[in-house]
């Protein structure tokens, strides 16, 4: 096939046409500081008052000229480091979740409100794929870099996280469906590793499992599915979350509404844990493609990923 | 400086005589699951009835031929598949959080159990700094390789965590003093890297700031000093670790208990997360140097580390 051929058919499988990749002097922690910058501004808290600094990611901090995955200190510490937040009792970790890491890394902050321990959560999903791709591997089409952020505040208001739902499978070797491996280059084989994945595995997985999942998430938050405004999914490829979508309706024996699925992995891939909060931030401020939200909506976030982790979350705005 | 003098000296200073590697077969999540293993033997539980897997390390999964850190998928998922669990409800993750990253995670297995999200938590320590040490780093003397694991119940009961406490000092570039960092040998630099600090400032640091954090947790705790019975405190370094109960203590204006603080670290070396998790399972079932423990005993735990993070437990028996 040549290149053409190949964008095309990569296009109408995955909805991807375009992608980000950080500039080379920047790593995760630099673009995890940017949203969670942006994300104190929106919600214009004294960031010496958030509990919690809590960092979504899959591979450290890599820089642009080495392949070698930096995990100490956190990222976390990093970026706390660059908001210049003094509060020694603000608690900065990362947390380790494959691709639904930003949603567990909100129901572990919810966690923390629910038993006391904090009050506010800055809660970033942040990687940088384009550290790890394989030049030679047609599945390093759909890998991006992103980052996005929300400050999870305790309101005592009605709404907010309604329900939520987290599974990790690993009794069929599902551990091994994404993971970290060899170049298919063998020629050029140098010890170094990059993203990998099972894809035919992991889109079985995905179908199979996680309507499911996001229907025991749903049914635990009590609301009426025509009620549900929205679905923050995981943006992987765009056929796959079509197909989860459809056959989480058909589990309620509804069709699949139109303006259900904001998407925007047309412009910015799969950029990891990255993909929910970036989509949201679009939809809550840009009336992103006529996809906007008011004060009460329900909707619901999912996601699927490595480990292999789903989770799920019914958020009432 | 002979090599000689240079052990006797090293001795003198941290109380460190051996250290343990893993064999170059092992990473560090197969021992993490020998850990799991064992604290579910332990415990009697059955594994399917466990709601969270907990790992917490520092460097991921490195093999012996080669320095890449491999943290996909995350090293709580590898020890789900190898335990044999079915259950998907088993939600497995993995915590960054410098050598506190054990002691950490029982805090967040607690407030998955508070906020009525779990009963029973495996929380598991493991590094393998053997894999991160630069052969050209006197300090590198200090590291080892460990992992100890706890299974954290609900209980009903009296007693358990009554208190705990968590910093992140990042406002004075602290987490620059523990990193990964290039060799000291420039003429062999080819990129990888290695596990580095700057150790008269984590001294300084941990002297000056890790007394008052255990007094702040043991004061939440509302029991007096003389009922607390032994300290558990992360290895890093014996007369480091020494000077900083004998500080806690004269900040109650009491003299350090001579029993009040077992070690191994003569035996163990710094294990990272793993040195109180594998000290407090040899007190609890050998009376290890003398040191034991009996229902109803108050603890502490306490830990510093890379972050830079403190944290610390008050714990009854």
């Amino acid at each position: 096939m040549d290149n053409e051929t190949i964008i095309d058919k990569f296009n109408s499988i995955t909805g991807i046409e375009e992608r980000k990749y950080i500039s080379p002097e920047l790593k995760t922690s630099d673009i995890a500081h940017f949203a969670a910058q942006k994300a104190i501004d929106d919600a214009q808290v004294n960031p010496e008052s958030i509990d919690y600094i809590i960092v979504a990611h899959n591979f450290g901090d890599i820089s642009s000229e080495s392949k070698h995955i930096d995990t100490l200190p956190s990222l976390a510490s990093r970026v706390k480091t660059k908001l210049k937040i003094q509060n020694p009792k603000c608690v900065a970790y990362d947390i380790l979740f494959g691709c639904p890491g930003w949603v567990e890394a909100i129901i572990q902050a919810q966690a923390f409100i629910k038993a006391g321990m904090a009050k506010k959560c800055l809660v970033i999903g942040a990687d940088a794929l384009s550290r790890v791709v394989d030049l030679h591997d047609r599945d390093s089409m759909i890998y991006a870099d992103g980052a996005g952020a929300i400050l999870l505040e305790e309101s005592g208001q009605e709404g907010g996280i309604l329900s939520h739902s987290t599974l990790t499978y690993t009794a069929d070797n599902e551990a091994g469906f994404i993971f970290y491996g060899q170049s298919y280059n063998v020629e050029q084989f140098n010890g170094d590793k990059f993203i990998k994945m099972q894809g035919r595995k992991v889109y079985e997985f995905a179908l199979n499992r996680v309507p499911a999942a996001m229907k025991h998430c749903f049914d635990e938050a009590n609301v009426d599915i025509d009620d549900l405004k929205k679905i923050f999914i995981h943006q992987a490829n765009k056929k796959m979350d079509e197909a989860i979508v459809k056959r989480f309706y058909r589990l309620f024996k509804k069709p699949m509404p139109d303006d259900i699925l904001p998407m925007n992995i047309e412009e910015f891939g799969n950029s990891s844990v990255a993909t929910i909060p970036t989509l949201f931030d679009l939809v809550v401020k840009q009336k992103y493609k006529g996809h906007f939200l008011n004060k009460g909506d329900i909707i619901l976030f999912a996601s699927v990923g490595a480990g292999m982790n789903i989770n799920a979350i019914t958020y009432q705005i």
